[in-house]
């Protein structure tokens, strides 16, 4: 779509996300503006064709039609966006903010009422897809908000996304339905490792056993992503175990608020938990296997 | 690849894999018997170009090159296939039994000296794929045994598969690595269950939920196979709750008998077992979200 004349964009966090998020909108022709912590990354950000970069909103002239965060979590969703000095005092009438950390519907609401008593429209708006995806412009955005909220941010949902999904009007619906997501992708991993390490148990080549299911009806995206790490040995965090301790914990959490039963997510979230408590918190999420004991896994060649 | 000039095959089980496979072998050109104890089982392959059927191998004239072996379990391959009149006393010096049905290890061991003690070899053989995969002789094969066993099986193995892979030559491990696909087919058919009826149960459309795990990296096979009966209500089995009691019973039995935990697969057998109890057991095994209360589900249209 034409990027209507002015229009402005500042993206909050620049992690691997949130850098693909910047420089898809970048490309899109969208004037955009960065701001993250790391020098570093804002370097990253201006030698790409940021219009601006800084460590907080302050630094920018002007006001923005869209802001896109993409942070960790809520508490720091609140942090950046909230407050009198807050990014948030710098949308445009009119603007909107998509938050796009995952957090329950819960956090999404109580936002979203903050934002509304500053005049700011939100869209709850978490993403899925992975750096790759980001990178590309590909992200997968599960959306619920106001139309106004979903017009004013068209632009640059169309320049980060391949695929808006519009869960609904109200605000909640779109972390629901990122952190039901959430509940797949951390017991899909859980069970890869599980099938892993019961195959290395019973004396099964690992690479053969993973080409069998990446070829059957036993696949799924997570264990044909995933568990390659597992077979090559290689656990260079792609995604570390402590993210899904804190997704998996926010999908249990959930459950709670719902009075609904989780019995798989519950036992994925106590796997991930100890693989964290066993030391294996910053490596791949795919660690999670090292909780079973008395198997050897393949190690990394050279 | 061409037949060899005489070469007989005899399918045993003439079910949905079984019919598949039967026809797949008349379609490469390979005279082809059947035997079922359904008559019209029987006739549907008589029709179809089958050379001979029949309730036992009694029924036929001569020997057999090779032997397919499709029925539920190892008690059901083992009463068809041993014994003075058993059908394995019709397999020709130096052709083979191909043995796919699902089962434990130690059972693919013991039927395999049984039958060695006739002077007939086994290739320990499951397979996957379904039965649209087993009539267009698309299934995926995961065998282990003697090189002169997959030699001797050889023109059967390629009108019935698309792919074969060689696990070992150790008979249990083909049937080991079944049962390790079987683990993952079942933990994530109970996983979208309890995702869907999570959404459910926070007022989530369940189409939208399901088009977003489709297109996200929450997506398994069988969430986009099995869930897709959830979303439109209809619990016609394809393949029912009880064949999930049966192969998580393996699974977890297999474990036990590796002395290796199970925690998913395991609470994934109890959620089966549940349905199975709830008088579930002879619909799809998508209704094993039937074990979650208070939510309301999608009904069947019309």
């Amino acid at each position: 779509m034409d990027v209507p004349s002015g229009y402005r964009a500042c993206v909050v966090g620049l992690g691997s996300m949130g850098m693909g998020a910047a420089l898809s909108c970048v490309k899109a022709g969208i004037a955009t503006c960065g701001i993250d912590l790391s020098d570093a990354r804002r370097a990253e950000f201006a030698a790409a064709g940021a219009e601006a970069v800084g460590a907080s909103v302050a630094e920018f002239e002007g006001e923005f039609d869209a802001m896109i965060v993409l942070v960790v979590n809520a508490a720091q969703a609140r942090m950046v966006l909230l407050g009198e000095t807050g990014a948030a005092t710098k949308v445009k009438k009119g603007g909107a903010v998509m938050v796009s950390c995952t957090q329950s519907a819960e956090d999404a609401k109580a936002l979203a009422a903050e934002l509304e008593a500053m005049g700011v429209t939100m869209l709850d708006a978490p993403v899925s897809g992975g750096a790759a995806k980001a990178a590309a412009g590909e992200m997968t955005v599960m959306a619920s908000g106001s139309q106004a909220a979903f017009d004013a941010l068209a632009p640059v949902l169309d320049a980060v996304a391949v695929k808006v999904y519009n869960i609904g009007p109200e605000i909640g619906q779109g972390a629901m339905v990122k952190v039901i997501h959430q509940l797949l992708a951390g017991v899909h991993i859980a069970a890869g490792a599980e099938a892993m390490a019961m195959a290395a148990r019973a004396g099964i080549p690992l690479g053969t056993m993973y080409d069998v299911v990446t070829n059957a009806a036993g696949n799924s995206w997570m264990f044909e992503n995933r568990m390659k790490h597992v077979v090559e040995g290689d656990y260079t965090p792609m995604s570390a175990v402590d993210i899904f301790v804190k997704d998996l914990g926010l999908v249990t959490e959930t459950g709670r608020s719902l009075k609904f039963p989780l019995p798989l997510a519950s036992t994925a979230f106590a796997m991930f938990q100890e693989a964290s408590n066993m030391g294996h918190g910053s490596e791949d999420d795919s660690a999670v296997i090292k909780t079973f004991s008395g198997i050897e896994l393949p190690k990394k060649e050279g």
